[in-house]
């Protein structure tokens, strides 16, 4: 744990990662979580009292509701305040504390309830857990094993391109035409058989994938590239992982096969560069510089964006999107060993469609570690 | 649209659920949205704006980066500020706007960014948007598909159930011990076939589910009570749903039965109490004084919180856990029409197990529509 004066949380587990790695204990409803000279306190509703003994990390778990009616006493208020807020005043008046710190993302209603209770709110300007960014053994561990099921549901898709026939411009198996909502259902299906959870599967036939956020829909067209993206997050350890691919049914073009080789090449580069102490924005700029000197330029064409449109990669954890961003940011930022980072060029072009290819890394002391077993193969 | 000077909102809409609602646009990294004059912005990531155009039901979508650069240009700035304040900054600057105000869970650390740019921020205590409690025809209707599916969901769960053998303290299918984590699988892939996520649901044999948020594990045992806590997102619509159902395979003990008619009948009343003008509090309190009567006591014994240990319903509809709360909330708060409530009286006690029964309502005119249509019984 961190050692700093006190330092207080209140998000719900489940969407906030720093609460989540700070107390061990997930859940659906927001609540407290305090440390406080190399000790730390939950605040939950009461009947989560039970579980939050049992699942977190913490030394303390008090109930909401109980807390809340001490106080009351204590104040001789009329009421209980059974708002966050007074859940909060409460916590931090049982302890002595009047001066308390909060992360970024803490939310200002409470800070100015908190406030106006006579508290003294500083907002830290640093990530609440630096050391998130490094991951340990385990939690490579952790992620390696969905990045395994996200191996597995990818020769899922694969499979059933592989096995539908080309009848004129459509994919058919086992009699109906083949779809990008059939192969979602498939990956995200083989996923939650292991209890991974892939809620927005990319699927993204053609020029669909040229907005690289766009799930994809309708038929696969034969010949034309799909780009599958899948980002899960396991149900057991909340750890997320992350692989593309670019896959086709059929005979690419000259043009897409050297859209293709092209982004091969350049996350080839971007992989040979990662190593501790190199400056992130560099593999960003040398990624960005292989596709120019290629020809690929990036830019609005026909009133859409188009070519190299978005970041070379990002960390992974308790988050799909942790820092680093390998992208444009300053030049301060450096690798470390121990982060774990996807590196994912893509090039996009109406047309042609788009081609993304993705590996999920660890950085270690002389480079990367590649935790992805998969193929990188255009043609099915 | 709500009418106000300037509303400023900054989440991931795969979160925040007001985001989403204002802006229609979903996304897993956050954005800006904000509302001027009858207008509204989205400010992305400049490879998202092509996506948003075409899917939000915003007036303009603004390039994070490029409003960033023309930003910089205007300040003669050294260099574009891409941090989530910088865009902020500059798109209110860009629509000369001084004073804004924020929800109550805008990140504080954004406010003080803000602040510190020169900008006055006034922190709304007021729900962003309160027509969200009252559900339109259109949302009604998703989350009735949502909850069709549940029931879907929970009979392939009671098939496995019923196809099972007792073999002494097990329940044999297909010649291996049926645990929670079968059910668990089956309700899920069940709901992903249809694109429904459901990423926790809770099967919670006997004691395990005297914490009502256990998830569950291991061997369901004949004679004993198994909660099933079904609460998925479409991945469509974002609409979420809600069912609980109490079961058993072999035969109860007349202890048991007894909890269990006492759940439906506190259940009954609160369904018949539900209409608008209500105080939402009445009838949690009738609840809680059908168990009391029947001989049911709520309070810490053994160690561990037991009774009736939790509130008797939540709205749901882009959140699971929506307003209103169906527990001792102040008396002012009062069912209105068209409002979309959980109705799930619960006893848990060790020794006997849980029970939770929960139906899906929406209040209308007269009283409640059950948008539940599941039997209840307690022997498979």
């Amino acid at each position: 744990m961190v050692q700093r004066s006190a330092f207080l949380q209140f998000a719900s587990s489940e969407v906030d990662a720093d609460i989540l790695y700070g107390s061990g204990f997930f859940a659906y409803d927001p609540f407290l979580y305090l440390e406080y000279r190399g000790r730390c306190w939950l605040v939950v509703a009461d009947f989560e009292c039970d579980r939050a003994r049992a699942e977190s990390n913490v030394d303390e778990v008090w109930p909401a509701g109980v807390l809340a009616a001490e106080d009351q006493e204590h104040r001789r208020a009329k009421q209980p305040d059974l708002t966050p807020v007074g859940w909060a005043a409460a916590m931090l008046r049982r302890l002595k504390i009047r001066r308390v710190s909060v992360p970024g993302q803490f939310p200002v209603g409470m800070v100015r309830g908190l406030e106006q209770a006579g508290f003294s709110i500083q907002v830290s300007k640093e990530p609440a857990y630096p050391r998130r960014l490094i991951k340990t053994k385990d939690e490579i561990g952790c992620i390696t094993k969905v990045q395994r099921q996200v191996e597995r549901a990818m020769r899922a898709a694969e499979a059933m391109l592989h096995s539908s026939r080309i009848v004129k411009n459509r994919l058919v198996l086992a009699g109906r035409t083949l779809t990008a909502e059939d192969l979602r259902r498939v990956i995200n299906l083989t996923l939650m058989e292991k209890g991974i959870v892939a809620a927005q599967t990319v699927v993204a036939p053609g020029d669909q994938a040229v907005d690289p956020h766009n799930l994809g829909r309708g038929p696969i067209r034969p010949h034309q590239p799909v780009v599958i993206d899948i980002f899960p997050r396991s149900s057991g350890t909340h750890y997320f992982a992350d692989m593309t691919r670019t896959v086709l049914k059929g005979r690419p073009s000259a043009a897409l096969s050297k859209q293709y080789r092209a982004v091969l090449r350049a996350q080839k580069i971007g992989l040979s560069m990662i190593r501790p102490g190199v400056a992130v924005r560099t593999v960003h700029q040398a990624v960005a510089e292989c596709f120019r000197r290629l020809g690929y330029e990036t830019g609005e064409r026909d009133g859409r964006l188009q070519g190299f449109t978005h970041s070379t990669g990002h960390g992974v954890g308790l988050e799909i999107h942790e820092p680093p961003k390998i992208g444009l940011v300053p030049s301060s930022v450096r690798f470390r060993k121990g982060m774990l980072v996807t590196v994912e060029p893509g090039l996009y072009y109406l047309g042609t469609g788009g081609v993304r290819i993705e590996d999920l890394v660890v950085v270690e002391e002389q480079g990367i570690r590649n935790l992805t077993r998969y193929p990188k193969k255009l043609t099915i």
